[in-house]
């Protein structure tokens, strides 16, 4: 006999974005803030004059992307055992993307999930990471190879921690903000070919056109069956150079710079995008001193290391690749000499 | 300003529990099947002959809830990446309870999450762990405190495994059967005290019936926010002595029969179960040939053993109380005084 178990059922997972200056709030339960040593230096005096609660403990992650590691959530999970953290208690990821990741994986793990709130400090991370859900940490095998979707209970996205950021770390934010231009809407890719990002108010605008970008995107296809995919322009290139260069030399976002470029390439060998945009998103990202080129040592290893990327599936390579400016396809049938060819261009020259 | 997430869906989780003779079944994916060396030995033989797949991969976990830990998850995970496994591909759990719940949560892990099937070989998974997609590891602070909710996409239970069940092992199940009938079903209780379990037809029905109360409970309550809590009966207690006994003396659903008792006994003292339906549970347990007696060396020790028990929210306890047989209360009222008296009943005699 059969027996259908019926789980069929409306989950409501939706929650609130605040952009503007951090609120006060206080909490009933136990809560305990992730951070790093950098951030909690930098900006946790002001987080605890906002946030209180029953019982707050903070723990901090070493700073950087190779923390992202099962070592780190090993860390948070034993202090929120050593704590006996319950069911009703809740973190609060107070950092980058990496903090973002790694406190909402550890809340969907412990105790088979409890709620997490973000306080993103930079501009990737308001704009991109704190957006969707996406949770999880890296291993030997590439990036966010283990992880879950678990939403944040609520976002507060506070433009003053940006005050203290390196500029670098504000162009590698800067980059996701253009690759969601150049995916879905040129009228943003225009307002960004002429916006001064160093004015408060105009980098508040941008930041609210990314997450609303952004949001429309998860809200349409929150488990990245189709369009949320397209989301991954750039990274499919950026995520093998990263693993290449051992996650050291580039941040995140220069890394999918540097990636955007080539799908662009790609894309203009394909037919897909004229020569002259896919120069138009270069300037764009050389304006905001984001790097564009990348020596390519060994193109076979390169084109093999696509492979292990998990959105690839049963072995057939996918790529996202512009449709001109503000649009954009994902296709699995670039073959591999095309592959090849376009890798070569950034070949190193011996 | 403020930017909702719209993440209210209709999310389909449903899936088919089939009670029959495994059928057989081909995949067009990368399959791993997740088992032991022991049911390996005794069945995988028959397994491979109904299921096959494009590229398939055998699994080995040593055998044993000391087993269920992160080294476990990590040795599993270790070979889906080294096999390239991606998005699409396919685990299989083929074993116990211990075996599905490991393979369910690196499922749901593995680039954040990919299906699983179970092919649950012990009556305890056939009615219990199958159903309900809770998944999980033990560590040092206790059982099951790290895991997620990720639903199979299908059951198959075949009692043809059972034949080669050790006997403490069969009583183990019917622990939790009874625990089903004790919580949800008074006719079931009074089949069960005179349904002969060497029978297997006899044996079919008893599982059937224990899935369809299962199956209920879960429909109506998923995430356990309330209803299916009850079928955590005997475990607040349980769990204690599995950690206890460091998961070494007892089998789970041994340590659950006496949970059972306990919390009988806790009922009684509390006026919500007459002593004579009390002795009928303890009688239909012994009768099957559970442990129903655990002398607790350290009472106060055993209290705080509770408090880390992921079902206690906000440090106060929670416990299931059968009121007579077939129905059930959750409480969280039951005084300090109450809970040491009744654990003094099963005080060492010095």
């Amino acid at each position: 006999m059969q027996i259908n178990i019926p789980l069929k059922q409306v989950i409501d997972n939706s929650y609130d974005i605040t952009i503007d200056a951090l609120p006060t709030m206080h909490f009933e339960t136990k809560v305990a803030i992730v951070t790093n040593p950098k951030i909690a230096g930098l900006h946790l005096a002001h987080l605890l004059g906002k946030l209180s609660a029953k019982e707050l403990y903070i723990i901090t992650i070493p700073d950087g992307e190779h923390y992202k590691t099962q070592e780190s959530i090993d860390t948070i999970l034993e202090s929120l055992f050593n704590h006996r953290f319950n069911r009703k208690s809740l973190l609060v990821a107070f950092g980058g993307g990496v903090i973002g990741d790694m406190s909402g994986y550890a809340a969907s793990i412990y105790q088979r999930g409890i709620d997490f709130i973000q306080i993103p400090t930079t501009l990737l991370s308001q704009v991109d990471a704190s957006v969707g859900g996406k949770t999880g940490i890296n291993n030997a095998y590439g990036k966010n190879l283990i992880g879950a979707f678990h939403q944040p209970k609520a976002v507060y996205i506070d433009s003053y921690f940006l005050t203290t950021l390196p500029s670098r770390e504000l162009g590698a934010g800067i980059a996701e903000i253009v690759k969601m231009a150049v995916t879905f809407s040129k009228d943003f890719f225009f307002f960004l070919e002429n916006a001064d990002i160093t004015n408060p108010d105009i980098l508040q605008e941008i930041i609210k056109q990314a997450v609303l970008i952004k949001a429309d995107v998860v809200a349409k296809d929150e488990k990245e069956h189709g369009l949320r995919a397209a989301l991954n322009y750039g990274h499919t290139f950026g995520h093998v150079i990263e693993n290449e260069t051992k996650y050291k030399t580039f941040l995140h976002g220069e890394a999918v710079a540097i990636g955007m470029v080539m799908a662009n390439e790609m894309a203009v060998e394909m037919g897909f995008m004229k020569q002259e945009d896919a120069l138009r998103v270069q300037s764009l990202l050389e304006r905001v001193t984001l790097p564009t080129t990348y020596s390519i040592k060994n193109i076979n290893a390169f084109y093999e290391a696509f492979f292990l990327d998990k959105k690839s599936a049963d072995s057939k390579l996918t790529f996202i690749l512009p449709l001109g400016i503000g649009d954009v396809t994902i296709t699995d049938e670039i073959s591999k000499e095309v592959v090849l060819k376009v890798l070569c261009k950034f070949g190193e020259v011996s």
